[in-house]
């Protein structure tokens, strides 16, 4: 191996003690004082790789390693920081680390690359804060929607003043964007906070794509009545429309044993909610996700034809609201193949997986080529004090991105 | 038509002005001013019914007309003033108005009955502020349970001084019992509270048995997971199995087409509550009544199979909690046939049908003979300011009741 294991395990032991919570949880909100003290101890590794640092006016950390021809289009790494409020250690945090490693190597091995290299902890990727993510990363590529510096937290404090109490310039955000074509692609290693790679007891995953999910909330409306004297045959009852939805969606997103396909529903709230009233009204979230978009549009397809159906079978009547649409971003193949090729010199068998949730590299795709490293946690467990990836397969992924990032760098050498 | 419709009509005019809400609503709160209200309106017509009127130390309104053997056990009928939060004009209310109306009839008839009348309007049988109804009508039998005069409402007031404000003597319950055998039975008109008899388009129903509900508390745990990584064959949804679950109590309800046994959800409780996190836990209530109690007994077992089956099947951890289970409570064969026969005399075409809703009947029924006589309402609409029948009905439902009542007298004159 040529990444230094036990210096990436002493900067994750490090990185733990800022924002900890009981013993293994971390609570790191972004824009923070303990965001800042994160970044400090970052920017000291980063410092120690040859790097530069600074703190952009989107609140990103960025360590650059300039090249011998700057003019070329920068090859950028990393992930992000900040932590749920009840989170783990690993969930972000392994994309910085792992890319900070990678580089110091590069700088102990004497590597001077012509072209610059970046490693960036995008702000407020969780999102969870100002109830909106991927915050540094669509910052960057100018990709923000309007009204996002109003948007406040819970002790209504907008995003703007949190970005200038963080030493940020909300009105210089022009200076800190990435003009077109001037990144030449992104690397994120991540925990794949699923349990596909923990199933088949592979330590690391080469990522196909992110899909995208469709959100939609489904708002049912049945008529109430007394759960004693409403005899079962005319009752319009709303949740058992939704129960039927429930599993609709589940049967719609299982038919092709195998396929990545996941449907979920996470919410439901009943109105008037007393245990002797028929329900009157039901609401819930639909979650869709497919790599495939075209196989995703038939099934949501599908889905809307069994709501009509249950609907009309209970005689409800029903609305969809369409919360998020975004389309599976595929991961570049040339990456994917420097990657697999890193595995297989590794003797890593690396299955290639979708990626359900979203990350930084997400923002990055609309702009350039990109790829990620899955590591595999604990049981799928993330989001949690318990999410866990082992250093030993953190340190794989640390090596499987090292070269890889060598490998983009040599070819142009 | 012996009774005076016109009369009737304008007490139920008067009566709904107290706590009026809206343009057809009540808000009549249990040990409140407005019920108190309510009470001295209530109290003057029964005064010009020649009867005595008291407050007894539960907070019972209760009107005597004493027979000329008072030593014989009183035919008492009633109901309650009390209403929902958000209640209509007839609930409680027919059942007071319609008794009194039969008592001044009776009166103005100039007959004289041996046995003592009683009309009674009990207190709380709503239930809805100290959280624990049919209080009155359960403590005039000694019923009352542990614990229930510490009951608060939400403005913390206990049940105890709320009936100490409305002038009664928490400490001389006794004196406000009934001995065993001291009624001779009991008779309650009551609005339908549901659809059968519109849908029928009969105006009055003949109660066979108020059906005591099976209560249960059902918590599913299953294993949260990020809805985008998670593949469907390997979750732990509880959700999934909720809404297995409610479909296989409706299916359970319905095998018997024309049966009166109903099933119910009315409520459900997701954590964590994510759209993007596969449901842990979830709660819900299962309401499951039925006139037939060996039936009831049979679909229990069959739905305590089915939860057993769900969880095994995704792989989920379960507890039932049993909250109330009351056995059906029938009516006295020899009072239905006086009912039915009033009807026939009346050329009603009377079917009989299931009280699914509680009444003060169903504390009477544990202490002697009772039957309850339904009015149609509209769209089967209760406990709603557009709870509504018609004064045509509810004369109807007066003339039964007044006929019974005579019947029951004339067996003994």
């Amino acid at each position: 191996m040529t990444i230094n294991a036990a210096r990436l395990q002493s900067h994750f032991e490090a990185m733990s003690l800022i924002g900890k919570l009981g013993e293994t949880g971390t609570c790191r909100p972004t824009l923070t004082k303990t965001e800042m003290e994160a970044f400090k101890l970052a920017s000291s590794w980063m410092l120690e790789a040859g790097m530069t640092t600074r703190i952009d006016n989107f609140g990103n950390l960025v360590g650059r390693l300039e090249g011998t021809h700057p003019e070329l289009p920068v090859l950028m790494m990393g992930s992000h920081l900040d932590s749920q409020p009840y989170g783990g250690r690993f969930d972000g945090v392994a994309g910085v680390l792992t890319a900070i490693e990678a580089v110091t190597k590069l700088t102990e091995q004497g590597i001077k690359p012509q072209r610059t290299i970046e490693v960036i902890s995008f702000a407020d990727e969780e999102g969870w804060r100002f109830n909106k993510g991927l915050f540094g990363s669509r910052g960057i590529l100018g990709r923000l929607e309007e009204g996002e510096l109003d948007r406040t937290d819970k002790e209504v404090i907008t995003r703007r003043k949190a970005l200038i109490d963080f030493g940020c310039d909300p009105d210089k955000f022009k200076e800190s964007e990435y003009a077109p074509g001037s990144i030449h692609c992104f690397l994120e290693l991540h925990i794949e906070q699923g349990p596909v790679l923990d199933l088949a007891n592979k330590p690391i995953g080469v990522v196909s794509g992110i899909s995208g999910p469709l959100w939609w909330t489904v708002k049912l409306k049945g008529m109430a009545g007394h759960a004693g004297s409403v005899p079962m045959p005319i009752r319009q009852d709303a949740l058992v429309g939704a129960a039927e939805i429930i599993l609709a969606l589940r049967h719609i997103a299982t038919q092709i044993p195998g396929a990545p396909t996941v449907g979920t529903v996470g919410t439901m709230n009943v109105f008037p909610g007393s245990r002797n009233i028929i329900a009157e009204d039901v609401e819930f979230t639909v979650d869709l996700r497919d790599i495939d978009l075209n196989r995703r549009n038939t099934y949501e397809a599908q889905l809307r034809g069994q709501i009509e159906a249950v609907c009309r079978k209970h005689n409800l009547t029903y609305s969809i609201t369409e919360d998020w649409n975004s389309e599976p971003r595929y991961c570049a193949d040339w990456l994917k193949q420097i990657i697999h090729a890193q595995c297989t010199h590794l003797n890593l068998d690396a299955p290639e997986l979708m990626s359900g949730p979203f990350h930084d590299a997400m923002a990055l795709s609309y702009a350039t080529d990109y790829a990620m490293i899955f590591v595999r946690c604990k049981d799928g467990i993330s989001h949690n004090p318990l999410e866990f990836a082992s250093y030993e397969d953190l340190a794989l992924g640390a090596e499987v991105l090292y070269g890889t990032m060598v490998e983009v760098l040599g070819r142009e050498v």
